[in-house]
């Protein structure tokens, strides 16, 4: 009860201990569970430093936490203490349409930074299915990106300054208003993707880009998902960079005219492109990526009006909720659903997910970023039957050993967390090593979200291995 | 000589301790200088393993070296022992086209690389001045950006993978193939920039971009810096992100007409922009760029054919060279060139550059990439004049400061090495001690590259204070 009364000394009333309000903090959107002791919802900076003073003081574990919307566990207290609720912290600071340039808190949420930026003709383009929930500080603490990140990059390339509360309370910043700055380590970068584990993301400072004035949707259909994946590498080869390259596989076409008959989608294996950018420009660029998908397609259309295309991306966006509703009994499980491989092994890692779905007896809807190697498979099971949770588990764990072995990596966009950090050593090799000795001097008493990404070994609160998971 | 022969055992013939060959070790193109005891030119990765090992168990000091162009004093051994040559690992490994990527060895010429790449329509975009010269590896451990750098990013943005080599001698990969990743830390940029005092990387995988297939100058001529910075400012509000944008103040030009009298360039400060991309879209965004300049400029010139371009383009390479045949008594110094401040406060810091030179009686040029905020200055002085080197040196730190205090870097590109370590807790208060941090954990002996970038406290190599510099 110390501990209690002193965080009521710091956030008073918008401290939680009661069972229901830390139930609600013991998940985020993936299966991982874990029951904190205390939630706090800070309203600024210091409040956050004084927080971790007192955690590191008291060795207490800390699981920073955005909008809750996470894949893998990251936002999850594996070891009880302290939950810390940043989504209060959501404030703009600052637009800077000059220099291109926005300050916000990590609690504001994605879409609500493009509506503000939306008259200035200004966007962040880190795109995540999440976009109307999750907040800043979860896409810089998972590295998010989306679906165009193969013209856009993730939101890695996007970070000009992060304020840093770390473990002992001390704040410090890891870059300024500067563009580019050689001097000392890119430390902007080593938080970025860390998922709590080194620091507490406060404020970051944003470069953000002008809105293009045009777009135009290609909508190919192949035989299989090869012939997808060689036109795509084609298209690539020819010097083309589109805004967005997306696949959907037959299996998930067929899930969406299951949910919506109504739907103008071909069934076939799909590949979405986008081109934007200055309108003549556009224009060329879809007519080129039309010319050379055509020596393979069944079939392609193209898409200007706004209209016509929210309805195509509509569908794209409806994969993530189409399987919730195919059966009630079944749910959609995070596990093996976010690899990533290079870009010209994407039609291998499709064929062999096929075959390890089909091994396993388990529907598996895939679709993603082929244009970056990114992709996203859902495996749908029933949780009460326990055999078949078994054999999805295990068709997860062949799909991300695919990806491994096809010089992939375990996860593209959404992050370690819980749910993949026996990967981390399979992944990473001698290089695990590396981020435990940083892990160890920004955290040497283990209290930032220990029981993540298997950088356990040595430390206070991270030496029993994590419980929870699927 | 224990050693010597231990190290002659690695790399046979390959070593030097010649008093001769040492001395041309002894500096790269700043004016920091430092004397090693050996010269090793390992030819490959497992070469380089061994003798980590070596200096490991032994614990003698190790500067990783490229092309020696840099201007801080990075690859100068300021405490004796091994310099690690690594210009001999020089191979272009694999072109990838349809992945876009590229595996190289640290030696690679950046120049080699592009003409290399030249067959597949590609190409790496950093360029810095140095670009016929300078290494790969040499880059990576500056993040050395150079004149594209406003649309295509700095060097840190094309590392996809790197192979480093440890403090120990282990080797790890920091990567993948992979074009996005959110499983981990991202070891790959805290590599970049790390100046070789964090390992020593021994093979990069590069993601490479198309040409351009249509490039486009716009030189706008103003009369004063100010009008000159605000019309950037314009430029860039607009929504225009032009491929390059350098400005040349008066005095610079000046000194070129004064190279060369047959020079196309008005006497003005002058902006000058490059459009690249698709050939419509280039006019476009060149027609646009003229119209904004309009409202302020003396004279406006645009030139898009290619000889044109290039005489334009040769006359901004000059800069470099031109102050030195000016007076054949001066020196130019590598102190205060490199400053980057936010894009709008640029043309505060030109005025202030301005001043400073005025108080101290030493001419400066001002050039550089205005459009991400990097100024270069060149002061250039009578080395044999104790009291002109004196007040150059107080000029150059008046200039790092003028930049600190304006929210920016003592270094935008060209590193921190010996020659701007004293900035380095200035400019980074709190965040100084991270990296020290840092530095411990993955080179607990002190071993690489020691007194330089201000990481010294308590490690072996590093106690007694760093000699060297102006």
């Amino acid at each position: 009860m110390d501990l209690a009364s002193d965080l009521a000394d710091i956030v008073g009333e918008r401290l939680s201990c009661s069972s229901a309000e830390l139930y609600c903090y013991s998940c985020d959107a993936s299966q991982v569970r874990g029951r904190p002791e205390y939630v706090v919802r800070p309203k600024d900076r210091d409040e956050v430093s004084r927080i971790m003073a007192l955690a590191f003081e008291k060795r207490v574990p800390v699981t920073p936490r955005g909008a809750g919307t996470g894949l893998a566990g990251g936002a999850v207290p594996l070891k009880g203490g302290i939950v810390l609720d940043l989504s209060s912290m959501d404030r703009i600071l600052e637009i800077d349409c000059s220099c291109r340039q926005v300050l916000v808190e990590p609690g504001v949420v994605r879409d609500r930074l493009n509506l503000a930026l939306l008259p200035s003709g200004l966007f962040f383009p880190p795109d995540p299915g999440s976009s109307a929930m999750c907040s800043i500080g979860g896409l810089l603490a998972n590295n998010g990106s989306g679906m165009h990140c193969v013209k856009y990059g993730t939101t890695r390339d996007y970070a000009l300054d992060l304020e840093i509360v770390l473990a002992d309370g001390s704040v410090i910043h890891t870059g300024s208003q500067v563009l580019k700055s050689s001097a000392g380590y890119d430390l902007t970068r080593l938080f970025i993707g860390s998922e709590g584990t080194l620091g507490v993301i406060t404020a970051a400072r944003l470069s953000v880009v002008p809105l293009p004035k045009a777009r135009r949707l290609v909508l190919a259909a192949f035989r299989s998902p090869e012939e997808a994946g060689l036109a795509v590498n084609r298209v690539l080869s020819a010097g083309i960079v589109p805004a967005a390259c997306e696949i959907l596989d037959r299996t998930t076409v067929e899930v969406l005219h299951r949910c919506d008959p109504h739907l103008a989608l071909p069934t076939a294996d799909l590949i979405l492109f986008e081109a934007d950018g200055e309108p003549t420009a556009v224009l060329d660029e879809a007519a080129r990526i039309e010319e050379v998908c055509l020596q393979s397609a069944i079939s392609i259309d193209t898409a200007s009006e706004a209209a016509e295309m929210e309805e195509v991306w509509a569908a794209r966006r409806l994969v993530g909720a189409a399987v919730s509703r195919l059966d009630p009994k079944k749910t959609r499980i995070y596990v093996g659903e976010d690899v990533g491989v290079p870009v010209g092994m994407m039609h291998v890692l499709i064929r062999r997910v096929q075959e390890i779905s089909e091994d396993a007896g388990i529907p598996a809807m895939k679709y993603g970023h082929i244009g970056d190697g990114n992709l996203h498979v859902a495996l749908f099971v029933d949780l009460s039957d326990e055999a078949e949770v078994e054999r999805a588990k295990l068709a997860a764990h062949r799909i991300h050993l695919a990806a491994l072995d096809l010089g992939g990596t375990v996860s593209a966009e959404h992050g370690v967390g819980r749910a993949r950090s026996s990967y981390m050593r399979l992944q990473w090799g001698g290089a695990l090593d590396v981020m435990r000795a940083i892990k160890r001097a920004l955290d040497p008493r283990g209290i930032l979200n220990p029981g993540k990404l298997d950088l356990g070994s040595g430390t206070d609160c991270d030496t029993a291995d994590a419980g929870a998971g699927l």
